[in-house]
């Protein structure tokens, strides 16, 4: 089959790789019908060391069942199914209190011995636990936004749960990517009262009003702290939605985040510190979030999706085949586009 | 009047101020029963630049209302009262929230402006918000145990409860001072499983395990992360109540906590920065606490100090007079003392 490598930065390529095939009784084999880029593919797109040896890369998608290992339950040849972006068994004491990410029999997608997402087929592990059974055929329509439930909408939902909103409550979101609006639909979807959206690419914070958000500010670094703080009378909000990773986008939410209130973070950090000293202390500042435990929420994501109150997949804004791959990721860097889909 | 000044690093002196009165209609006038030495306090013992003028100091304190301004209502000479280490209105949005520490019309004992704790008598402004009234006279048994409602019990409070303890948790607490043994009896009171007590002083150590640690680890830095690590499976507590202050422990919380869990903070940082990268986000671990909002809890916490099923007094191991409050900072500087009460 044919799937997505990546040998450095700047260098993804497509090739023909084996087929994968069931090696442990807890594998499946899917047929990938949707996957996509993330923006944390970006990473090592922008920085990852040359390398003779291309590893696989990819972890969001959404499949048909080919086969399954004999101690495999619950599926069959032929379902759709979504895959969150951790494989799990769903079992271990991690998985029963929904934190699937750390999962005593679970890992990630790609690398070197596992197949990625951004191929024709990938071979599941732990698939009774991984994989979440879609009542919908090959060809539904609603596909794009089904498969945002294997990474990007948990990701934003994930950001707003940890974050504690709810009805009533005000909220900004750092970052107009894909995962920031769809921490802006999530926090819509729970009720929050008022949502300030961070960004500068107007296409985008476009799609966050029609995602909920109520204000989009532009300014970044100490003039985006500045507006915020005119916005809330000084107070800052009592959540700040994480969704960049950089040092500086860390710094803005601590800075308008109102005293009391929660920082989460769902940006994979490009940094290794916090600035979470006296001032935040003194603030009682909580600082939460990490990456999603996706498969935690896809159940409870999932009608909003089936039955069209959230439309989180608008954020795909091209579609590219499995060739067109290395494009797909090139335009993604260039901003050209928000968040690329692939039809193998 | 007599009141504790401080004129730099080791430099405490007790001199004659001017008598506290009523300034505002807001105010009232509390002559001292009982004050004591905090932690905190020994951060300026340690470190304070020399000053020609001395600032006031002392924010824990426990007295008998002398008079009251025409707008305070609720309380009358005679009254006698427990202060919180912050004094607020405890009527704007953020006291509502149970934030008094960010009062909108509060703020922080002692310095140029206000009196300190540790004097014969204060000035307390917004004293309806401020001031609790105890039903106990003024020879009350239990008043060592009634004063720790002004700040160290509260914060051990405080850091177990924003760490979520409760039923089932598995707590490990850094430090036994005052404050983590204020934590640990915290812990054990909301229902801990399991507490662990970093600390290297056996008799203090010993007082935790009165209060409720069930194993006590002695090791500092990357041995005591290893002892905990060994303690829980590898896998560390849910909740770690940091009540220290410095980078180490801070370091050791992040290693020591489990996935998912909560590093909750009440020791004044002594840093700037916070290593909460990569590792952090993938194991979802989130950092709380702060300043503890102590007139949040003390209805709370009142009752099972009055009826004596915790007695969190036992903190105090010296009692000194105003005049030998020196060697009180002293004596809690070289750790001959755990915590000094004083006896104006």
């Amino acid at each position: 089959m044919r799937a997505t490598l990546i040998y450095g930065a700047g260098d993804v390529r497509v090739e023909e790789v084996p087929d994968p095939r069931i090696q442990e009784p807890t594998d499946a084999v899917v047929r990938v019908l949707r996957s996509c880029v993330c923006g944390s593919d970006l990473w090592p797109y922008a920085s990852k060391e040359p390398s003779e040896r291309g590893a696989r890369i990819g972890h969001e998608f959404l499949g048909v069942v080919e086969e399954t290992g004999s101690e495999v339950s619950g599926l069959r040849a032929g379902d759709v199914v979504v895959a969150p972006f951790v494989w799990s068994d769903n079992t271990c004491d991690f998985c029963r209190e929904g934190l699937q990410t750390s999962c005593r029999h679970g890992g990630m997608w790609g690398g070197d011995a596992l197949d990625g997402g951004q191929g024709e087929a990938v071979r599941v592990p732990q698939a009774t636990g991984t994989l979440v059974k879609l009542p919908v055929g090959e060809d539904s329509e609603p596909l794009p936004s089904l498969l945002t439930l294997s990474d990007v909408f948990p990701t934003g939902h994930h950001c707003a749960v940890t974050a504690g909103v709810g009805p009533g409550t005000t909220v900004t979101v750092i970052g107009d990517g894909a995962v920031g609006l769809s921490a802006v639909l999530s926090a819509k979807r729970l009720g929050a009262e008022r949502i300030i959206l961070m960004g500068r690419h107007k296409e985008r914070t476009d799609l966050g009003r029609d995602f909920g958000a109520t204000e989009v500010v532009a300014e970044r670094g100490e003039e985006g702290v500045a507006k915020v703080h005119e916005l809330t009378g000084g107070d800052g909000t009592h959540a700040v939605l994480e969704c960049v990773g950089l040092s500086q986008a860390m710094e803005t939410a601590l800075e308008i985040v109102r005293d009391g209130g929660t920082v989460s973070r769902v940006g994979a950090p490009q940094y290794g510190q916090v600035p979470m000293g006296g001032s935040t202390f003194m603030r009682n500042i909580t600082l939460t979030g990490g990456v999603a435990p996706a498969r935690a929420y896809i159940e409870e994501l999932l009608p909003d999706v089936l039955e069209g109150r959230v439309e989180p997949g608008r954020v795909f804004d091209r579609t590219v085949g499995l060739d067109e791959v290395p494009d797909g990721y090139r335009a993604m860097a260039d901003r050209e586009a928000l968040k690329v889909l692939i039809v193998p």
